[in-house]
């Protein structure tokens, strides 16, 4: 139920393990690259959402999401290539899936339960233990850049609502309308989700339970650069009929979104309490640091906690190892380094 | 710089130790207890806040501060010694800090940027890692209360904003109108805060470092009951002068406030941007966890990693034992357990 890319230096070959699953070995450790005065290594991972199962979904749909997949790992490769900061990477990856309508994170997120828009995200750098987040925004474009500007900009690290919007505002982020974010793909589901309410009690519209969800969507991306520096970004539309102005994981630090040099950078995508309840990302990050577990086995323990059809992870370490961990039948990612290695996945089998 | 009341079985006696602070040693091991067909233990920690100088307040004040602290904790012990479940202890102490305009948290609350206020809260059960939060509510009288309903009545964990309110007010949680939170004392400390403002470039005004606070202003309690289980709850009125719908740590599981049967439970109190970067809360159960820390080493090994001046926190364990530990001058506290050993303290010294 694993599929790890571990790191094994100076071999860019990929490996069959753990019951038919891909692991990739490609990175390096960037403290012996730079003794050997080699060019330093890279790792980036990105996901585009757990949940659904892309077995059953068409052709095209498949081609799709891998395409957008494809077309945002490759951006956040040419950027490590030409000695981009983590941090920028992180943002211009994310920027870029949030004007994907493909992805449930600015354009074409999903709609809460008044058939409107709410965008959160957060961003993390592994040098420093800067971060920032937004939450239940509605005007800014692009909700991952907002959330660097508060970890710039501000001394704070979540800011949420109107509020959060007139911050972007203030400092000139680009903005967009309503029809920028809402999609007619997703109000068309929105409108099915609606009516679907309609046979519920009010004590089943309570909440939303991982079974009520066919996609988990959010997007995410983690870096470590060729400095040595690692970084974490995470972007979400939220659930779909989401109400009271409840707020998952992605704009909380520690949950849905972590980086510390000296451990890993996380980002998750899935049924957001149960990685605010587990901590997850940083409990991934705990585990290195306190019971000394390699990135995979931390990844492997901390997702073998949550409840089962959960979610997911994907996780980089400061010697460039990835770790793609999740209990859902699908989840969208894709990895690459600095050796050329390329993977592009909707599930273990697609 | 380390106040800790730690475990030791059968006695009730106070030791000086660390440098001249007192240490309390009250509780005994639950199971233990158990076994031997004794009255099984309690413990129970509180927090009005961290920061100021207690030093400098005028006898009145630390009087009524402390005599506010006293009715909180015997409320709590009162509830033990009757065998209530944690859960409902913790809320019962923090309904009655919400409700005493001594602290900032319901009433007496700190103003934002307009001279509103916004409230913050966040509850958990060790047993089940079930857990709720809300922020930035306007009208719900008891926000603590309401965040026990979002871990109870929805699949949700953090809820936000007007939603939030609206969800309090379709149980039929009591509603209070800005009169009942806004006292005449913070009014005016908030006309003084809001004409310092004028004086400062727009650079200045972009945030708040913990030299601009006086006192961070928070309430909160973890308890561990006869049956074994803990629990812990955190409010806020948050940062006077906060802008742009900042939220800080009180309603972050895992950085303002966690419990967890297996380690411990958690509240916090300080600069809570600080609290959310380090994911305090869930750090220190992690050191205990993964690191087989005990309680007193873990609280003191994660309030080490934060700036000077930052804030603090109160932790109680399975076995009772309960750590107070803070780097600032000042956290009003209390502490109390079965034995009878109670303390309040408003720094080390007062």
């Amino acid at each position: 139920m694993t599929i790890r890319l571990r790191q094994s230096s100076f071999l860019g070959v990929c490996v069959w393990m753990l019951a038919g699953v891909c692991v990739c070995a490609t990175a390096q450790d960037p403290s012996q690259a730079a003794a050997n005065d080699e060019q330093p290594t890279f790792s980036i991972a990105i996901h585009g959402g757990a949940g659904g199962n892309p077995g059953a979904w068409s052709d095209d749909y498949k081609a799709q999401r891998k395409a957008s997949l494809t077309r945002a790992i490759e951006q956040g490769v040419a950027l490590l290539q030409a000695g981009e900061p983590a941090l920028d990477v992180v943002e211009a990856v994310i920027r870029g899936m949030e004007d994907d309508e493909v992805f449930n994170a600015g354009r074409g997120c999903v709609l809460n339960e008044q058939g409107e828009h709410e965008l959160d995200a957060s961003i993390m750098d592994g040098a420093s233990l800067a971060c920032g987040a937004v939450a239940s925004l509605k005007t800014t474009r692009h909700p991952i850049s907002l959330a660097r500007k508060v970890m710039t900009d501000t001394k704070h690290v979540l800011l949420m609502g109107s509020g959060a919007d007139l911050f972007g505002q203030q400092l000139g982020l680009e903005q967009a309308l309503p029809e920028h974010f809402q999609t007619a793909s997703q109000r068309e589901k929105w409108q099915r989700w609606k009516s679907a309410q309609t046979d519920l009690t009010s004590r089943e519209r309570l909440g939303s339970s991982p079974s009520d969800q066919a996609y988990f969507g959010t997007v995410g991306c983690v870096v470590l650069d060729r400095q040595g520096n690692l970084a974490a970004g995470t972007s979400t539309g939220g659930l779909m009929g989401k109400r009271w102005g409840r707020v998952g994981d992605s704009p909380i630090i520690g949950a849905g979104n972590y980086a510390d040099n000296k451990t890993c950078a996380v980002s998750g995508t899935g049924v957001g309490e149960e990685f605010i309840r587990h901590s997850v990302a940083s409990d991934i990050a705990a585990r290195m640091r306190y019971a000394n577990k390699p990135l995979a086995e931390a990844t492997q323990a901390t997702i073998g906690i949550l409840p089962e059809n959960c979610g997911g992870v994907i996780a980089v370490d400061r010697a460039g190892n990835i770790a793609v961990e999740f209990n859902t039948v699908g989840m969208s990612y894709a990895t690459a380094d600095a050796v050329g290695s390329l993977t592009v996945k909707l599930s273990r089998e697609e």
